[in-house]
């Protein structure tokens, strides 16, 4: 029987031993099914090197056995024990500035630390060896949110080793990086460092490629402790839950192959019905990356706070029934189920106000009246955990992109490639139409349209990827510094956007970036943030810009090649502008919305299976809706034919 | 015969040796009677180690005695000379990124060296054999405004001591500090460290241990040089000058036990009228300390600014009168004089532009002509050194909570405890409520009313004796925060405000801090920066929240508790209302202005001693006032009977 | 015959062979007569150390001479190759936090390190040695932008024997820079340490004195290669381009005598007309520099950006003309030419979207063609290069009272001498007045008209000079602050401004710097950032406060001395009110503006030689204007008789 995950992050070992009694009771009342257990264990693992405490752990996971509460079991080398840092100096991370950081907050470690690497294998060996049969077990949680950066002279080391592996010769990686820039031709491997502090601006190829490697390295540290559970679980799912945000040193892309289910945490930071958007676009965005996974089309929502967001340097508390919405909404786009960190709030530590299902008043609280009557409502959609989301359109999100517009010399420091990638996906959300977000640009034949926002880096191999696809009926549109630069950095000389030049059937010559303030005329209307001089070579102009010194040039256009068809636009259009665009291509590529006529702000996603569908349909708006759809409604059981009526922040779950 | 000190910092070893006999006669000119000297003479006392050069020192203390000067004589710890980083470069101070701090400033050394430790104690203990005896010799000013942490190993070794005197054993810290959140548990002593640089987000419970432990280890470096010097000079008053402000890791209530005379530095950051409130509240503040001192009701103002008041990037000059007018306040709150930094100003050095009676220009300036007129006020009002404030009305204002609720991890990054201690001294100063700032929860049967801003701390024993106050009589007025975690910062579970939700009889379960340009609405106005869902729980709504989610909610309570009563805030009431509220409590408690009928922006406070009393007028506004009064006036020398008119910007002081 | 230099830096080691040859192509038809080499080819010069590989520049440097176009070849100093820095770590510099920075940008060297002036002087000798016949050797461009400073222990060692040498013994050190205060009295010389990290506020004279020490530390490097340069081709022009900036530690007023002809870097920070003044002020001070080079009065223009403006942290791409106005414009006052960075746009590093005069578009696009039509206007008026400007006016910028004010114990955070001087010039250049800016204030009998715009740091020298140049009849301006300390940075007491009191004829007691809002009435208008309490002492007031405490006392004041005048401006008057004030004093010293009747925006500037004089006239408004003129204007090759008509941006040169 199909079922929806419900549950969060447990951590019984922050309470008295009688609490565990009370937090199972209380699971039970709300229909808890799956606890995360052990995520920041270690010093309570492994209280002294090689010395092993499980007594403890034993008797939290045959509880939640005993009470039919499966467990999702971390290995919890994301925070090393205090001993760690104290018998192993090396081990503990270098910031860009030499500083060697100290134990005291979490993730204290250097990936590339050969003392690191063991103890890690060490306890997650000894969890398998102690939890692989146990009844509980049904996920293996390794780490958390793996995002450390490190600058020691081991990582040093490793990053040399990652680059000759990546190049073959210096000369490859000379060319690359462009040594010739600024004297910095390698003359010997020794000679290269991390990007660390330097007098003036760093080589940006250096900076994306210590990025690209800390992935990698990273990367190798998970698996590593995969393939020890796997081997000793072959039935239990390994995953890792991963974290969003331009700091993180991690191509998810890549890492969607290694996991057996795509797991995101989600903290979106505005309070307003943004939220709703951001949280939409993380959804897809690990729908994207779970196409590459080889489980499962499904991904899962590891973590999400209950009941606060933070924004503006402040915690926002939710409005009541808005909890339950979000975690529908993200079961709605593919989530296997709505998971929250955490379930009991702390009564210190750094997060101690973080919220949670059971808050510091107690379960006699508003919130977990909330939890339990959310975990009803996953109960009563549990079938359509069967149906997968099924989109036509994408767009592209590529998170080295992401890092290399973030370099300090380029035209703009306000190009952002995540807030173009999410600019798109918002004027396709807002008109209802469902979008993957894809990371990678292989496999496109799935869709009829594809977004580039801003897809700076570009190899031969993707160009060459989108060109076919096009040519066999693809509807692209890529906007401005897409494909200007190839993979390393490098600029695509001979006019901009170099690699998709030809497919779009244009050559922009000069940048005239725009200020927070400035626009720029078009005949109708505006563009923001960036404008160009672009002359047509093949393409014709669908908007052209109108006064300035572009005053007349192209600003938007379309380019037919085979049986489709490629638009550039070279400015940020604004929201509503944009939004008609994308509907009119979306149009011509044969994409409508999910659900024609529901209102704005009413989200409508399906889940099919088969010819079985469930629409669910989210109100968050402040007045009630009314949408047309048919089949019983699985919140209220009740037959639904021709319309449903949707409160206000509420949400109805159609099977179809 | 009663006097009131007037003088200030005095470094005559930046100058030549002429210019002594000029400021000593201007001293004269100036009725100046105390100067405080050497106070960073360090590398001129003892320009090498162990060599002293005490010659000029005698020079200057025998002209000032033989013209009647008085010295605070420091010991001039505060800055070692060149000399001494060069000889112990492990007692130069490290700052949390492991950065050794280099000489060239002051305040370089690190209070836990061994070195450091010695130098002092060997230079204090010279300055006190050579002038045990020494006619101008009237206190002992020990080191300058203590305010130094470091983060190196030996600090680090001797926070684990302090940390093994508090806790005795590891279970009682892992307990207090809550390390089983993410993985900080200690397993040895020695894994513990200073909150050094580190990946995330800090344990607060160990960032405010370390603030403690900073403020007992100065501490004890106080009382090594204190101990010395009461024992050569058992008559002369020890003290140390105070420096306010949220970076310092001084827990000044603990100080004032050790201190023979609260002192404090005064420096407002307010141009306009805020300074005057500022200044009350530091007083008010110093007073409450004084309560704790073994030795005396009374204060000492040891530094401010003569002429400058330092605001929003650059030097405010006072306008003509306001000097005094300042002085004549900070002795109506019951200090013992007026001091300044500084007499003369330098030349050269950090602060070169700072204020000082005799300016850049010399003495033929505005500021030295008042210099000389503010001597001639003092020494007519002299008499009322005798008298002492007595304030019935106390707001309490508790560094640790200050400290706490300056971590990362909470609610809202706008919570200052020192802002809502001033707050609420400022609604009470506006209404002509004279009010103790008081440091701790002891000794509370003075008060007959007590308001709590912020009290984030609390352990029970605090709790408990507010509980019996009230229930004698008491009236308590507890805002938001007050009372939410116990004296390690650990939450109290079960509803906010934990120890407090009894005694308010009420409950809180969720906080919605709001935004600078938020407001939550009242039945009438409004309340900013937070607000909160509650439920009474024996309380009655005074304030009811309106509009939002908060609507009907209670916003405001009282709880009548024994013969007294306990209000509760969840809001910051903007001062008009917060004033409204508190003069309503104070009606209840028998608390009334000092000064019936003084109009806003007079400032009226009284010193008394048995019979008589001093009533001090202070006319901060730009117009002519007059107050009801009767006695004499004793700057002008007249009688007053009936009323007396007060210039715009002046002052009265009537002997009643 | 005459020419003006033309060209830029030029990179072909960043390039296949093959673009060798279109890039000289491309520059014959640009009419490019000069290109600056090897600026950052240290690393593929000599890829190890002690290995020369000279083949390739030997190709480039035949090919460009075999194509009649001239080599600017540079030394490649500022960039040591990765192998510098892993062979000497203790060269690379440290910051004052004592963090050692890496390779990986450019400039990672420490100029007191022995290691690295070895390594720069070999390079500087093989360079020397291998092309010192070479027919395309036409100047010596060492190193580039020198700028770095360095806070090592070897910076420490070689600052401690320069202050040995500038003080002699110790206490003339103590005594200049005020050790007495905050007790840093020295003791010995191993005491002093370069400014490093430290607790508070720093000595301002040792501050001072280190960026004085670090200008003479790059300069020793610097003549260390001219030296060698000069000796091997006695014929060469040695020269380095100066970069401008707050921040740059090097006193170029004492460069300029060291070099053949100055050399400037400049790159305006302000999109608009604001690029244009200055540009102007860059062009005045760089002839004002030239007056102590000992080779030649006119300077060049080493490196601008052909085609943008970075500013408020984007690019803004010029507008069509301007690249070409603007050339004329530095030309017009007293360029050898127009030299960009750079002639072809890179693919990477980090400076990869530079504008360039081939850009990443290639050569069919608006920029080269623009860059051939300047070629040819730069031909038609080659024979002004003999000319000469000839300024009656002058501002005085001085970078040590630059580098003063940036201490943060000043009476405002918002002083800024470069602001203040070219706040007076801008004044000036908007009235038509040209005026040399001078970094020096001796040899002043060329001038008629002097301002002195805050130059805090005076001499008595100094001081001696002006008040002999006055009373010979000069009319100086001088504006707050000037004259206030002397060249240690002590104030001079009794009264400021010290050093001018006297010419000046008044006495200042107070400052009362101003807010950003805020503004000081004057009897009409109002002064910004600034005002003063002043009594006349000898002077008249010209102009008086209105309002405030400072109501009816002077603001402005003039003081008749000998056969001149001074002014004393004690508050910022706005552009207007300044220029009306400014041009009052020009025309009392018989000081006009160039061309009189230019209108508002169109720039008016004189090459002379002999009886010949060239007038250029450059438009820098949106509109077409008409000036009085009489000659040959070059560009057109038309005759001008009694008016010329400039278009909209362009420019004319009128051979008179």
């Amino acid at each position: 029987m199909p079922r929806l995950l419900y549950g969060g992050d447990y951590n019984p070992e922050q309470w008295p031993e009688e609490v565990l009694a009370e937090d199972v009771e209380l699971m039970r009342l709300a229909g808890v099914n799956l606890a995360t257990v052990g995520v920041f264990a270690w010093s309570r693992l492994e209280p002294a090197p090689g010395r092993y405490e499980f007594g403890w752990l034993d008797k939290v996971l045959d509880r939640l056995a005993g009470n039919g509460i499966s467990v999702a079991l971390a290995t919890p080398t994301a925070s090393p024990p205090p001993w760690f840092g104290l018998a192993h100096p090396e081990a503990l991370p270098v910031d860009q500035n030499g500083v060697r950081l100290s134990h005291g907050s979490r993730d204290t470690y250097c990936a590339s630390a050969p003392a690191y690497r063991e103890a890690a294998v060490a306890i997650a060996t000894a969890l398998a060896g102690r939890y692989r049969g146990h009844p509980a077990l049904a996920m293996w949680h390794v780490h958390n949110e793996y995002s450390s950066t490190c600058h020691c002279d081991l990582a040093a080391e490793a990053f040399r080793c990652w680059l000759r592996a990546r190049y073959g010769d210096l000369d490859a990686l000379n060319d690359a990086w462009t040594t010739a820039f600024w004297s910095q031709h390698y003359g010997d491997w020794a000679q290269i460092q991390p990007p660390r502090a330097t007098r003036y601006l760093p080589n940006p190829a250096q900076v994306l490629d210590f990025r690209r490697f800390t992935s990698d390295e990273l990367l190798a540290a998970y698996t590593a402790q995969r393939d020890i559970l796997r081997a000793a679980t072959p039935g239990v799912p390994v995953t890792t839950n991963f974290v969003l945000g331009g700091w993180v040193p991690v191509d998810h892309a890549r890492w969607a192959r290694e996991v057996d289910l795509v797991a995101i945490d989600h903290y979106p930071g505005d309070p307003g019905i943004g939220a709703e958007e951001e949280a939409a676009f993380a959804a897809d965005l690990a729908r994207g990356w779970a196409r590459h996974s080889p489980g499962r089309p499904d991904w899962l929502l590891m973590e999400t706070a209950p009941n606060l967001i933070y924004a503006a340097d402040r915690m926002h508390t939710k409005e009541p029934g808005r909890m339950a919405r979000q975690s529908l909404a993200a079961v709605a786009r593919g989530s296997a189920g709505a998971l929250f960190f955490q379930w009991r709030a702390p009564r210190g530590g750094a997060e101690l106000f973080h919220s949670a299902l059971v808050p510091h008043a107690g379960p006699d609280s508003r919130v977990f009246r909330e939890a339990v009557e959310l975990g009803g409502q996953l109960e009563r959609i549990a079938a359509s955990a069967e149906g997968a989301v099924r989109a036509r359109a994408a767009v592209a999100y590529d998170e080295p992109s992401a890092w290399a517009l973030q370099a300090p010399g380029l035209p703009s420091r306000r190009l952002d490639h995540l807030d173009e990638a999410r600019h798109a996906h918002r004027a396709l959300w807002r008109r209802g139409i469902v979008a993957d977000v894809i990371g990678t640009l292989g496999e496109l034949s799935a869709y009829a349209m594809i977004v580039l926002p801003g897809h700076y880096l570009m190899s031969d191999d993707q160009a060459g990827a989108l060109r076919s696809w096009v040519a066999a009926g693809g509807r692209l549109v890529a906007t401005f510094l897409s494909g200007v630069a190839d993979e390393y950095g490098r600029i695509r000389t001979g006019g901009y956007p170099g690699a998709l030049r030809d497919l779009l059937g244009v050559r922009v010559e000069e940048f005239h970036p725009l200020g927070p303030d400035e626009r720029a005329g078009l005949c109708s209307g505006s563009g923001e943030l960036w404008s160009e001089t672009m002359r047509l070579a093949g393409a014709t102009a669908v908007v052209r810009y109108a006064g300035g010194v572009l005053d007349g040039r192209p600003a938007v256009t379309r380019h037919a090649v085979g049986d489709g068809a490629a638009w550039y636009v070279s400015t940020r259009l604004p929201a509503d502008r944009y939004g008609g665009l994308l509907g009119a291509v979306a149009a011509e590529a044969g994409v409508g919305p999910e659900c024609e006529g529901a209102p704005p702000g009413v989200e409508a996603v399906r889940r099919r299976v088969g010819d079985r569908s469930w629409l669910f349909l989210l109100n968050h708006t402040g007045e009630d809706h009314e949408v047309r759809a048919a089949g019983v409604e699985l919140l209220s059981g009740k037959a639904v034919s021709g319309a449903v009526r949707i409160a206000a922040g509420g949400a109805a779950v159609i099977q179809e």
